[in-house]
């Protein structure tokens, strides 16, 4: 095998190109990108990247979630590929970087060797997966889940959005629901570029996050069930208001993630009143949980602290609390072959780097449970993500796409 | 003048039957009533209570914000009428005797005079007053309000919706833009009967409530601006959490008003996260705040506490919190001669009673401010309202309507 050393770099402008050029898709007026998965905008995008494919010579398939692959073909296809790349759907509110600098990185990467000439020795696939932000149909990393056995098809299909539209109809809506069952595409491994959306690189003035490991995460689905009355009428004392509860669930969630920091995180992240009005006092609210760390002990730990903490309010205020675990995913430890690969890759290209803890869920971590992976972060503005200012520089973004091309050069092998 | 006797009563019966006959325009599967102002429900509503008023022979007029005003002719019609009634909108989960009994309670008078052939020597007129509850447009009481002149017509038709819809549109969607100015139709005083919406008659088991005063209400506009970050990546000591603040808000506006009980209340009613996802830091939130006492000293403390304890907040927690009052309604206290004529009435007709403040605003606080007026309160069952659970019993419904009609006939005089 011939070895490629750090004079092959990917086209920096290239690629900076294409991920301003797909922000077009969903834009908002204030910089960022609102393409919630399998919708209009999502299809745009998608028709981009099928096409961009298909232009750099790749075959491209989709599965019956949807998730799209591209692949080049290696030398000995006997071989199960290499993996790479990411999602292409936002946050309701996000930034022009999530999920879409991996997939476009991962093409770039496909568009460098092509104009080297450069053939691997195992075929390379590169991703876009279904519903990574979870933030129209849960849970999260959806597409990725499922292709590792923790959901069937059938029951990820089911799922709805807040209008009752299922992911199998928003799939036919925008004609991305494939015929390749999910898990068929095999791969020997999976490299994922990400910006880091945390702010460790960026205070510590490192460009290469080699990520070892990734937080575990617990999701709930919370009701709280008081009583609706009048606001001027009511006396204070004879009330059992929704919403206050809310507010010391919220503050009780915020000390107790405090408690067993710094490795741990926890956020009320969506919370609606049933009926609002000014002059009612809230009788019920729906409301989510997010509660992560990257050490399975400090989650067990948030998750009875704060069993603990609502059924004492419950009590006190007179009102009832329904709480449930809707998902557990237990901490990621990537696989230590692949983090070398990505460690060695960012040595070798003579970037600062340092080894870290994904904070946030990426598809790399489920896939992590079936074949080797890791993650390559970048640096992105003020640690911002999940927000239309989320920002990162051209230079960073350029410099993970060389890590990640490299590391998947090193795993793939280059025909001699 | 001819005086009458407690043997005059109203059919207790038929109010019963048009209470519940009525709450079929709007009835929610849980018992209650969902009529928003306006809206197609309360278009049903008002038809059937033009027909009954036209059926009982009165003479229906409509003002340029929808207002119903429905006139007996009374022997000196160079008097300005005696009015009753109140209001037929709801709650977006309301009720089935808010408003809505002081209104048919009304016709029951008139239904009743007719039967016994009594003329009044004043003329009197029942009143539907558009918007009552202030669910779908703000402020609540917006009919009543322009009637004295507290905003102008053109003002409260401009008003909108959550939807961008305004009143002027709103009130041409159903047919219920009259022809006559705001304010036209004068009254000599006003009378409303309403359930309490409170606990106290209930637990000192008393029939009637001599209303003598009212709250003062303060309604403010609240937003917060802290920043949408990453519910996973992003450390606990560096959020700018807007949900964390308004629960703040919330625990100290009921702390506040708790301390400058028992005359004093304070609510979020309402609370919308902007772009709301299950792993994002809310980063911006829209609240209203309603606070209320009878006593004008305590309501500015009210305001002045609450200013104080966000202003500490907002810095603390490096978040922006704008928070505007929208209205300020100073309290009420009834005319001495007509609170008088309640009580005497319920005297004479053998009910117990007890003076009592009013703890909901209502237009007759409203009128009260031009015109001579009282209030008339029956009990509801655990002092619930603005809510599907709102109940009353048929005896104290006629007992109020009772004492409606004895006090009307006292200030408008019957015709020997």
């Amino acid at each position: 095998m011939t070895k490629i050393g750090s004079n092959l770099q990917i086209d920096s402008a290239r690629l900076w190109g294409t991920i301003h050029e797909t922000a077009k898709f969903g834009a908002t007026p204030k910089g960022g990108v609102r393409r919630l998965t399998l919708g209009p905008e999502d299809k745009q995008v998608r028709d981009w990247f099928r096409n961009a494919c298909e232009a750099a010579g790749l075959e491209v398939h989709v599965d019956a979630l949807g998730s799209m692959f591209g692949l080049r073909k290696g030398r000995d296809m006997s071989k199960a590929p290499v993996g790479l790349g990411s999602h292409l759907d936002t946050q309701p509110t996000g930034g022009k970087y999530d999920g879409v600098l991996g997939t476009l990185a991962a093409l770039e990467v496909v568009r460098t060797l092509n104009d080297a000439g450069i053939e691997t020795e195992t075929p390379i696939c590169i991703c876009n997966w279904t519903n990574e932000e979870g933030s129209r149909f849960a849970p999260a990393m959806m597409a990725s889940a499922a292709y590792v056995g923790d959901f069937t098809t059938d029951d990820i299909l089911s799922r709805k959005d807040a209008e009752g539209v299922t992911v199998a109809q928003a799939l036919d809506s925008i004609g991305y629901r494939g015929d390749a069952p999910v898990g068929r595409q095999k791969f020997s491994g999976f490299v994922e570029l990400h910006i880091e959306q945390g702010p460790i690189l960026e205070a510590e003035n490192k460009t290469i996050g080699v990520v070892d490991s990734g937080q575990g995460v617990l999701w709930y689905d919370g009701k709280i069930i008081g009583f609706e009355s009048h606001a001027g009428s009511t006396p204070m004392p004879l009330r059992r208001d929704a919403l206050a509860t809310l507010s010391e669930i919220v503050l009780a969630m915020e000390s107790i993630a405090k408690k067993h920091g710094p490795k741990a995180v926890g956020t009320v992240g969506e919370a609606v009143i049933a009926n609002p009005s000014r002059n009612v006092i809230p009788g019920e609210i729906a409301f989510t949980v997010d509660c992560r760390s990257a050490d399975a002990a400090i989650m067990d730990a948030l998750d009875r602290d704060l069993r603990a903490a609502i059924a004492e309010i419950a009590v006190r205020r007179k009102v009832e609390v329904q709480f449930d675990l809707i998902w557990r995913k237990p901490p990621t430890h990537f696989d230590a072959r692949l983090v070398d690969a990505v460690e060695n890759a960012a040595k070798m290209l003579g970037y600062s780097h340092r080894r870290i803890t994904s904070g946030a869920g990426h598809d790399a971590c489920n896939l992590n449970t079936v074949m080797p992976a890791a993650m390559v972060f970048v640096p992105c503005k003020d640690g911002i993500s999940h927000n239309e200012l989320e920002d990162a520089t051209q230079a960073d973004c350029a410099a993970g796409a060389n890590v990640l091309m490299h590391t998947v050069l090193a795993l793939a092998g280059v025909a001699s």
